[in-house]
């Protein structure tokens, strides 16, 4: 069963979602608020990209062509009625394929911004749960893992490009290790608090294709108020 | 001239100071309170201890025998003035020399933290300033960088013994190299913000030797409120 919600309070944007699939978080829509959006970025790809709430958020801030890669046919179908219900054929492209192969085809030095909500958890046994296959495949790295990802960015950002990632600081360490072995520097990172006085359970992390050392940690981002409400902040990402 | 103040609002504490030479700051305040206490712990470090703030500080949080180390002898003296006022002698013990080589003589295994507010800036021809050399000893990596103290730490420190650090988020990323480079994991981060909405201008870290992965990120640590007083948690540390 498909429905089709508005993407969050935007007015304007409309998303298709499968009622019992993965649905679209508010990971993506940080992670699209976090990214840096230069003028003169032509190109942006976002792996992984669902029913494509990313692109989505996206092209409201860039008029970059924006390409979306979806191994999941479910999803992939979802994306495509997504961006065909918000007239954004010309700006998004959704391509339906593993981004493991197809990167191989694709040219290098191609893209100004990669952006990525993985899957957040690693693959063990206890990742073979009794979830629908969608779902496993979209929270575990199943078909996506740290590695890949930014050996993929390695080769198709441009000098200078950037990779935008919303993930787990329990995994931190490790993704700053595969960045940097993979000549990506870390340059901002902001980690988000559920709310006041708790550990951070989120982290967005944008890094630089041989870029300088030198990082800025950003000021924290707070999901929730002292009443349980979205923080000011949050309610401007849902406009 | 010798000045003797109280350490900050604590009533039974008093610090003996140089007017004119290096003093002890917020820094080493923060770092006193946030580094981990264990009722098991029975020996601390404390590298470059100066006017011996931090042993001063962690002596009302534990009963573990305190050893700082000052390379500089005029801050050394203040050291021991300092102690000898506060009548600690028993559980602070303050050395005079240089870690570098100190390190060696000592044996392997036998300290349960280590705790260092180090100085903060690289080497390089700017350093060269017309400052005193006592307070470019302080702030320069003169005669203590990141590698020794990790290097100190990896042998000191018992398994599972934890060294907490003070230092710049800029030296985040490098931190966490040599850290790990000398099997030190790190295990829980503070970031330190001046106020809201602006980039965190400090870190607290802390490693376990031979830990396991594993990161925690704190919840954020402000210094001044919205009426640029000390939050009630800076307050809270300053008695």
């Amino acid at each position: 069963m498909e429905e089709i919600n508005h993407l969050l309070n935007y007015e304007n944007l409309k998303i298709v979602q499968n009622r019992k699939g993965f649905k679209y978080s508010l990971d993506s829509v940080l992670l699209a608020h976090f990214a840096s959006i230069q003028h003169r970025q032509k190109r942006i790809l976002d792996i992984g990209t669902g029913n494509a709430p990313i692109p989505l958020l996206l092209s409201t801030r860039t008029n970059a062509k924006i390409i979306g890669i979806e191994i999941q046919e479910e999803s992939y179908i979802l994306a495509k009625k997504t961006i065909r219900l918000n007239k954004l054929e010309e700006k998004i492209q959704i391509i339906y394929g593993d981004v493991n192969e197809w990167y191989k085809q694709t040219e290098s030095d191609t893209f100004d911004l990669i952006v990525c909500n993985p899957p957040f958890f690693k693959m063990n046994k206890s990742s073979i749960t009794n979830d629908d296959k969608q779902k496993q495949i979209a929270r575990h790295e199943m078909t996506l893992n740290l590695d890949n990802i930014f050996k993929i960015s390695k080769k198709l950002l441009k000098n200078n490009g950037r990779i935008a990632l919303v993930h787990r600081p329990e995994r931190f360490i490790e993704i700053i290790d595969i960045m940097r072995s993979n000549n990506i520097e870390p340059k901002k990172i902001r980690f988000v608090y559920p709310y006041k006085k708790r550990d951070a359970n989120m982290l967005l992390i944008e890094g630089v294709k041989n870029g300088n050392a030198g990082l800025k940690v950003l000021d924290p981002l707070y999901i929730y108020d002292d009443n349980m409400n979205y923080t000011h902040e949050v309610q401007s990402f849902l406009k």
